[in-house]
This record gives C-alpha cells, structure tokens and sequence, in this order.
C-alpha cells in the first residue's frame, strides 16, 4: 500500500486504528478451543467484526512463534485471511527483526515475498545494512504471473513504550565529531535523523509509544511528515487526546494500535461482538481528531 | 548447560568453535533436494560430521523462518535432533528477538519451553524490560514429569560485525547525569556496563564481532569473565588469531562461530565430509590456542 492510498483509507474510514493480533491461546474464549484451529479462529472473529472500525491489523510474531508450527500456521492463514477479504486494510508483522545484511535479506523475503504483508518492524541497533535490505525486496510476483506492485515498509522502532526505553533510547549522545548534530541530541533521536538517508516518509515509520506524552513535539521537529505507529494506548496507559495533540500532522501521521482492550474485550460468546463494539468506540473517538484535520 | 559444564567442555574437546547453521535451501547439495525434508537431512549431516570439533551449534532463525512452516518444523527437528544425539552441545537461538515485557516473556517461552534451546541472541535497543523476561522463564518440565534444571543464556547485541555497527553502537554518550560513567563512553559500552544489573557472567554473554579487532581490549575492561559470542571469522573476514590475542579470558571466555566456510565447504555429495574437515582445521587452531592458557 501507498502512502496516498494509506491517507485515503484513514480519511475514507475516519479511522486511524490498528488493530493488535496479539492473540495468546490462554485468553481466548474456552469455547473456541474445539475448533480445528482456535487461533485462527479467534483472529477471523475478530477481523469480521473490526474491519470497518479499523486501517490496519498488526499480527504480533511472538504470540504465533510461542505456538511453534501451529502458530505459524495461523499466522500465515490470518495474513491470507485479510488480503482476500479486506484488501484495504494494512498489515503489518510485528517483528522486531534485524541482522547483519545477507540475513535481514531473508527476513525480508518471509515477510514481504513469502506473506506478502505491507510492512514490518525492525530494530535499529545494527545501523543500515541490517534495515536497507527491508526496502530493496524484489517485489513480489502473483500466482497468475503478473507482477504486484506493492509498496513495502519499514516500521523502525525509535521510542518505545516501556520503561526500559530510558535505558539507550534517551541517552544523551555527545557532540558528533562532525558537528552536524544539535548537541543535546539522544540515542532515538540520531535513530530518527540517521534513518532518514535510509528511506523516506514513502516507505518508512516510526513506533513511538503512546506513553511517550511530549516527546511527541520532538519528534515532530525531527520528522514532521512521517507516520508514526504508536502502541500503548489502553492497556499501557497512553492517551489518545494527548497523542493527537502532539503527534498528528496535515495527512494524520499516526496509526494507533490497540490490542488487549479490543481483542479480550470479553471471553464470552460475544466476544467478537464486544470487540467490535470497543474498536467502533475507538474510531468515534479517532473520527473526531480527523474531522479538526479538516478545519 | 552451566558456565562451569560449558568451560569442562571448551577444555575436553579443545575447542570453542560454534558452527552456524543458516542453512539455505538455495545452498544446499542439489542430491537433496529429493529428501522430505532437504533442510533438516542437510542439517543432520552436517551436525554428524561436524560434532567432534566443536561445542555449539547456533542456527539463525531468520534461514528457517524465510521457508515458512517447513522451515519452523525443520528448525525444530534440528533443535531436538542436537539435544538427542548431541546433550554436551550448546544450542544458540541465533533470533535477535526483543519486545516489550509481555511479549519478550512469550519468545522466552517458544525458546525455552517450547524448544528447549540454551540460549537466544537478545538486541538491547528497548532495554531492561525487553530482556530480562529471557532470564525468568520457569524451568522446562520434561515428559517424565521430573523437573529439569537446564540453565539458560541471554546473549545480548553489543557490538556487532557489520559496517552498520557504526552508525549507532560506537557512537559516544555524553557524560550521564549521574556522573557515573567514565566521559567518553560509547553506547555499546553503555549496554555492556548496563545489562550486568540484569544478569551476571552465568546466564549473560555478549556479541562481539570478530571484524572488531582491538575493540575487544575495551571491552575486556568492562567484561573481564563473561563468555563473548563472535561471529564473522571466515566470510566476514575476521581473524581467529586476534580474537584470541585481544578477546581471550582464563577460562577461554569465547564461542567463535563460522558458518559459511563450514557448511558450504562443498556443495557436492562430500559435502558433509568437507564440513567435518573444516571444522576440524578450525578445531586445531583453537586447540593451540586452549594450549595457551593452560602455561
């Protein structure tokens, strides 16, 4: 997906929602644990009944990984399962990947040949050559032979949400040697200014935690135009005025993910229903920011 | 496996060599290409003939991970098959894996429970939170019932064989606030100093690049006895001799991995045969240098 199509998604839908499949075998409703495959089960549910209410899915790896070969099944079969069906929606495979070159290069090639999601996340620890090879993957061919021109992403982590984020991430760096650099300059935010000879706003993000308040202003100075994924609304605490406040741009720049509130909204019966029911109280909200967008 | 049963290893079989499985379908003998599973008989065969000559074997998840489900189960058969034939072996997750609390405790749990591997490659980028899960995760429980004891490893990314390596990890903090820290720290140092309040010397190692030559000088400083995972000898163009000279502790203090000049010694039916032989050269030059220590 563009990022023109992305923005006209978001606008279309009034929506800048992602929703989390973080799906963990242990909190799903019991009475899924008889089907054939619960996991996937569960995700199908969920997608049905947040669709409308949403712009992207962001699976989690870990959940599918912690399950061995049945997790990577249902993992491949949700991703299937939302391209055929709402081929609008963008998803992106939470990974937090990154090695030397020839091995990003496989990485790259499972999540964007092998599975054909739109984008990945990737941590910047091991500098370019371990994030270059996410944006230079052949593209992929169809089945049909005709070549698919998606756009592929790169979501690189820079501030996150837990606390550990103030162990590297906002060090302070010291003078670059070249002087380039504004000398109070932290470790997420040479991330953000390395990255940016990397790729563009076209094919690179940046998680940003929702708790991260302020920083957000920060960021904006450093990165005016790009999206941003934010996590941590709900569950972790952040809020979703103060984000907005801080962090939205002209073309909303912001895909805010929620997923435990939404997805084990119940574990009952209804626990599609419910979920669907949080993610449509989510995009009301969501739907009022993007209408002062319009003033 | 223990530090101590890993150094009375080192010392019996005179080597500290870890061979890399990142076993590419591409690569492989073409002879096995009719096998059910070409990866994990390329694999066993390679494990087979390479055994005697060292003490580790690391696969890279991102090999497995790029065939889909078949590559998930050949990586696990490659797990148990080392953890049957082979219990004195070392088994790295070579994952680069790291999230926040909730998540990072799930890729603990595939690693450790689910797989029963010694160790994972941890990255530091989202800190404590992000690793510390690695070093929780209740004991495996084996089928009999009887508890197994089987310590597990962090080896977390501290500086790296790639050229990106220098675009964030040798890059200079400012002076902490704190005072702390000596003046001209740079950040891979910082992680090296930070993560020992996490875990000490029995269940943290580190990786060091063997392209980083006299870094290791500084880094001993700071990590006199902690075991350095290092790749990048052969391929990547590192020098066993100088790991040793600058890297080398009283108790050995390394796990130097080759993967390529290994397992792609030959792409012919000797395949196997010529992996062994490698392995064994190296395996000699690593015996002069057990021989070392022990004036």
């Amino acid at each position: 997906m563009t990022r023109q199509e992305l923005i006209a998604n978001i606008r279309r839908k009034k929506s800048f929602l992602c929703v989390g499949l973080d799906t963990d075998i242990q909190k799903i409703p019991e009475h899924l644990l008889t089907e054939e495959d619960p996991i996937f089960a569960f995700n199908k549910a969920i997608i049905d009944a947040t669709a409308p209410y949403c712009i992207a899915y962001k699976p989690n790896l870990a959940f599918y990984e912690a399950m061995g070969v049945k997790g990577w099944i249902a993992f491949e079969k949700t991703v299937e399962y939302i391209r055929s069906n709402y081929p609008d929606q963008f998803i992106i495979a939470d990974a937090k990947r990154g090695d030397i070159g020839n091995t990003s290069k496989l990485y790259a090639r499972t999540f964007f040949e092998t599975l054909d999601v739109d984008a990945v996340t990737v941590a910047p620890y091991m500098g370019e050559d371990s994030v270059t090879p996410f944006l230079e993957t052949p593209l992929p061919t169809s089945p049909e032979g005709k070549e698919k021109h998606r756009q592929h992403w790169v979501i690189l982590l820079a501030l996150t949400s837990n606390k550990g984020s103030q162990d590297f991430q906002t060090r302070p760096l010291s003078n670059s040697p070249e002087g380039e650099e504004p000398s109070s300059e932290k470790l997420y935010e040479r991330v953000l200014r390395k990255s940016q000879e990397w790729a563009d706003e076209d094919q690179m993000m940046y998680v940003v935690g929702a708790t991260q308040g302020r920083a957000f202003e920060d960021i904006r100075k450093i990165v005016p135009n790009h999206f941003l994924l934010v996590p941590g609304i709900g569950a972790q605490g952040g809020s979703l005025e103060e984000v907005c406040r801080y962090g939205m741009t002209k073309d909303c720049g912001l895909i805010v993910n929620s997923s435990r509130a939404i997805i084990y909204a119940s574990n009952g019966e209804d626990f599609a229903l419910r979920a669907g029911e949080e993610a449509h109280k989510v995009q009301q909200q969501m739907a009022k920011e993007i209408e002062k967008l319009r003033k």
